[in-house]
């Protein structure tokens, strides 16, 4: 790997992404791109006692399936990195624990998919892996049981709010495949002050804008140059806010710019307020409609950006603001 | 980098040791190591409002610490590598923010300090990074809170239990120092069905002992090779386990075979039943103890294995089992 400007790496071996599966919720399932996902569960608890168990249910069936697609088996299996929002990471460590595999957890909040690519591409690109997974999910249920109210409550969400996905994705990286990782930025944290748990989009927007400055201005690139530029669930919100914070430093995003979180449901039918969030909202957009299209060579050029609030149930009672982080992998096609 | 073996990574350019510090909390420093930390913090609330900032702080001062020793400044960071215990890891993406630096956040629990060391060796090994920060801390009291009960409580704790380390430690990487990194096993989850959240020695040391067989396996290393061979945070009675289950392997650890949890505390005075605990237990042992007699050349080769109980308090209530993992990282002195 090289190093081209601070934060950002140019891989030597460009890891490929070899296979990719995501699984996701009923209420998924009914949005745009409903088609699109491998697995839709209809049942809120997969078959488990609470949800946590279901959340971890969910990131578990992705690794299956992402492995049964290109029949990879556990014990081939290098490395394993991924992560959650539930605290300490249990979904992932109950998830991962099956598949008897070399495993670092990650912590990145809803950037975690794109966190854990980048450290799966630093162990296939320094040559330890052939096949490393990355994975990450989120569970509705779960993630407004311990970030905001129990859901029997029935609290009224103010319009700023989004709707944490139930789902999951992961991606299995090694040497061969249509997809390749060929650079990433690791995010700085930035925190601009904002306390409100109900308004991650504008919390989360200038970390974003702080990563894609970085990314871009490190590796040459303009925004046209990519056919697509992906934030992970800034929402509807924190798109407008990212448009204005980029303009200000002289980017300017265009039509090729999308959010996960603002494609993931149908915000005219489907009562998410800002749109979707969550670990798993940018993992199974990127697994459903990204990848595919980077396959296809329909694109040839992404640049994916998942972005993340790392507050806590603690942190927001102690009134403290919202530290936020963005990671970006450069996504080529290989199908010329 | 080269596979050794599953989760065995040598270091082609090992990743050597520029600077390191830690601070710990009073009792700490009552202990047997009082001497050798770099400071001793007799306010549990480190000048903040609360445990978690505390928290925050003596992760953040330790960083701080460790930097002005070499004279680096935050903008010469490459990046940052780090977790805590804490819901979200928020004590160290509080302390991290202020480095404004490019930061993955890890979550291993107890071994963070290992893993951040070995993500933090991924990337200065790559070549990405000439200066890339490990750091990780923890606390007694936010820990308890968090964790078990509430500290007014004065709930009694059995005899297996352990006492969370209230300290931090942080390890600068880059190309000088008098000790090298060299290889790294990146553990697996183990989990042996225990579910006593006051008993994490016995639950960790199934995972401690699975990454030991499979360093030494595949680095073709015997015990005796190693003038130290270090687990995090065991305590007597996960030291007790670990022996015999080592011994059903044909590998007997002797003499050099000590653990952070057990030597940070006087067992005898302290009253800490079966040691230290916490990401700050191996940290600051690590800093404080272990570092100094590589550079010294007293030891010259070591091979240190933190060790995390990857438990939540949800997971807990609900009659989980806890999974667990250590991660190992070889160390040796490069002053010959």
């Amino acid at each position: 790997m090289e190093k081209l400007g601070r934060g950002t790496i140019k891989f030597t071996n460009p890891p490929k992404i070899i296979s990719h599966a995501c699984i996701v919720g009923k209420k998924e399932g009914e949005g745009p791109m409903g088609e699109l996902f491998d697995r839709i569960e209809p049942d809120e608890y997969f078959g488990q006692d609470n949800w946590e168990q279901a959340e971890s249910q969910f990131q578990s069936a992705a690794i299956d399936l992402c492995l049964e697609k290109c029949g990879v088996k556990n014990s081939d299996l290098d490395a394993a990195v991924g992560g959650d929002l539930l605290n300490q990471c249990t979904a992932t460590s109950f998830a991962v624990k099956q598949l008897d595999a070399p495993f670092l957890g990650v912590y990145g909040a809803c950037s975690t998919i794109a966190e854990s690519l980048i450290s799966a591409s630093l162990l296939v690109d320094g040559g330890y892996g052939d096949y490393v997974l990355a994975s990450a999910g989120s569970h509705f249920c779960s993630a407004e049981k311990q970030f905001r109210t129990p859901l029997e409550y029935g609290s009224q969400r103010p319009p700023s709010a989004q709707w944490t996905v139930t789902g999951a994705g992961a991606v299995l990286l090694g040497g061969t495949g249509k997809v390749s990782i060929t650079a990433a930025t690791v995010g700085t944290i930035v925190d601009r002050g904002i306390t409100d748990a109900n308004h991650m989009g504008g919390a989360m927007a200038p970390a974003f804008a702080h990563t894609i400055t970085a990314h871009l201005r490190n590796s040459g690139a303009k925004p046209s140059d990519y056919d697509a530029v992906f934030s992970g669930d800034l929402g509807v919100i924190g798109m407008d806010i990212t448009r204005e914070l980029l303009r200000q430093e002289g980017i300017n995003l265009s039509d090729n710019y999308h959010d996960c979180g603002e494609m993931i449901f149908d915000r005219e039918k489907q009562d998410v307020h800002a749109g979707g969030s969550g670990c798993g909202c940018a993992a199974s957009v990127l697994c459903a409609y990204i990848l595919p299209k980077l396959e296809s060579g329909e694109w040839k050029r992404v640049l994916f950006t998942a972005t993340g609030a790392l507050l806590s149930p603690t942190t927001v009672l102690q009134g403290e603001s919202i530290p936020c982080i963005a990671h970006a992998v450069e996504l080529r096609s290989e199908n010329k």
